[in-house]
């Protein structure tokens, strides 16, 4: 068990999150059950509780993304923790200095949470075997990997607004073949019961190996949007859209940008959510992303809360 | 009058700081009043105040000033707010994330207030008008626009030195045409009264409809300074010196380059500011800079105090 | 004696840290007393101590140095100050102001501290002779001149090893023509009473005027290491190996690479020191640097309880 499961402790509590694969059901709800008694901190007056007093918490970005970062970064201070941030690049591994003498280096200031960013898929996991009993890792993306806090608080906002998992058709559009936010969003889903999770992409951007992960595999919009409760719109890269997999930010609207045409093909009460940033009028419409049924700001106020439970979860382990 | 004061709201108290253009007398008053409170948090034993606390404060920097980011962030941990720095050249901008939404999306993660600079002038009134009601906005540098801090502390300094606005000659000198200081002192010297206010540089420096604001000009430093009480310094932008606007700065110095001889012809109590950075021996002499009528750093240790009271002033509105 | 001491103050207390040269044994030693009583805070579940609460902890590095920043943020935050980061290359410098104009600047923001990292030899002097008396200037490096901090903690190291620096022979070993570690090292050991240091390098690395500082030469790694107790390796730096000073990496290892087979003409118990961040395989084997002797982390944990003692001794001088 602890082999299958290295971001869970003996006691099957969460010591790391590097991913929501193999992730238990019960600990997800847990995750979300104690996120939810965060949500109400952003009301109060004073939008703190001392959870995380006197704790080192550092942002690891290997990857420079200033959104993310402060979404921790945010999360970490409302918990009273004293947070530092290292844009890694800059530093000390463009003096040449190895990723595990940086982690040493660092956990040696006797830190208490690493959030790691890296263009490396599985250079969290990496970590996170390498540090002592009371260090605590966070992955805030590896790579085409996993993006773990992404998927919970995808889920957060999915029983949020739909209750019951265990009822939904979830659609997800988009490049799934680059997506980090996929992966760990299907490993979610299946995890919590969704009957139904649906790949929406064109053939370049669908990897192979989705039909055995129980996803069903749809090339058209149209057709995969059917009767969804949720639709979960992905960023087309810019790399993308410049390079051979796709002709072009036009023609990849035309067929997969969700309009409000399209979204009408979806339950009424469906609702449309996206990691961010956006792409207006590429991967989705402003007219949807703006429209009474995106929640994609709901998203990002759920996103605080779940980091919180994260941190104040693996901190506490 | 909400039309015309869109940083007030309805019982006239300070939501947001975009301008001092139309800002009322007695606000700008009630702001250095406030201010007058904070100048002895500098010099406690703990130089801080619970005003803000468990707030956060996301200084938003589409355009890069360590000096200035710096001013707002030491305001900001006074009054023991969270604060959050974002470069946002480097982020979602880059990635093509419209301003809008970036806004939106830390407006989700419950902002209390956004402290704003951005190279387009209007950027942070459009962000006001599009935030909900629990976000204040403070413009810290919009194009060439306004800059209304660096203008209440420039108000601050004169009152403080000179009590009353309403016996004064104030003389602005240098690049008038790109200072978006400039136009912000302009605006609040007039509403606070201030009898005469004068524009001194050379012509391709001065903006037209100086006169309809009420604004004697001249091109020559020796006129323009002769009685005044107050002579603030614009830096020359380097970019200026280098472009098809000035012959050198060899010659800018030459005629208007405040030096001991010209600062003679003013009253001789005048006192001399600058908003930072300076280039001595450009636009200043150092000899004036350093000399006893400079109150030039004072300027900076009440800018601490003037961004501290807009901050807990639009915090509590 | 201001005039030999000019980091202390007339009570002979510590004012600025700007070198260990001229600072006084009794000093050092109550430096690593205070450090001593910190060590324990990074052990506690809540790691703050309140003694520079409400202080204002100013970063200044004109040279990138990420490592470094994050040990004096870290420890800075640990007394519970306020810390206001500042990469200066890319602010007012970049606007053509001049170093004092910038200090004299933040100076008055109320700053206490300033850490100082600068290219330039001295600089952290120059601002030390500058500011008033209630700013305390921390040299964090200065060009090729001095690193006090780190020279504190390999001392504090030193003592917590080996006790008793009267008996030891300690090997500084590498690039010491450069190397600003080295230089505050020598100073500190024989201001301790370290009967004999000794400097191992290529004749290219190796500085002239050592024998005047009581240093005993070696070319040959083999004759200097024998019976040592304490290895102090430094960092080749990567322009060293590009350069014309040096054949390359593969020979420099060949000939003053730390091997086990080298370490064991130390004596048997002699510890290995690295400043960080390490070259594995040029100046040190892997081997080497996890090895039993080594104790290179630990010189990172009791680098922040040194800079917290450094901090709260010049903040309360």
């Amino acid at each position: 068990m602890p082999e299958r499961h290295p971001q869970l402790n003996a006691h099957g509590e969460l010591r790391h999150l590097l991913t929501t694969e193999g992730l238990p059901r019960a600990l997800i709800h847990r995750i979300l059950d104690t996120a939810a008694g965060f949500v109400g901190v952003a009301d109060k007056d004073i939008k703190k509780v001392p959870l995380l007093r006197g704790k080192s918490v550092f942002n690891l970005f290997f990857e420079n993304s200033t959104r993310t970062r402060t979404t921790f970064e945010i999360a970490a201070k409302r918990l009273s923790a004293d947070v530092v941030n290292l844009n890694v690049n800059v530093s000390s591994t463009a003096k040449g200095e190895s990723l595990l003498d940086t982690i040493d280096n660092l956990a040696a200031m006797a830190a208490d949470i690493f959030v790691v960013r890296h263009a490396s898929s599985g250079a969290p996991f990496q970590i996170a075997q390498h540090v002592g009993p009371n260090l605590h890792v966070i992955n805030a993306g590896d790579g085409r990997h996993a993006h773990p806090t992404q998927a919970l608080l995808d889920m957060y906002t999915i029983r949020h607004f739909k209750k019951d998992f265990t009822q939904l058709r979830v659609a997800i559009v988009g490049d799934i073949l680059h997506s980090r936010v996929a992966r760990s969003n299907i490993h979610a889903l299946t995890t919590l019961g969704v009957p139904e999770v649906r790949a929406i992409g064109p053939l370049t951007l669908l990897p192979s190996g989705l039909r055995e992960m129980g996803v069903r595999v749809y090339t058209s919009l149209e057709e995969g949007l059917k009767d969804v409760d949720v639709v979960i719109t992905l960023r087309l890269q810019n790399e993308r859209m410049r390079g051979a997999l796709l002709p072009s930010a036009q023609e990849y609207y035309k067929y997969y940008g969700l309009s409000p045409e399209k979204l009408a093909l979806a339950k009424p009460d469906a609702i449309v959510m996206h990691p961010g940033p956006m792409n207006r009028g590429v991967e989705i419409d402003s007219a949807v992303a703006d429209g009474p049924q995106s929640v994609i700001l709901s998203q990002v106020t759920f996103g605080i809360a779940v980091r919180m439970a994260v941190m104040s979860m693996v901190a506490s382990s």
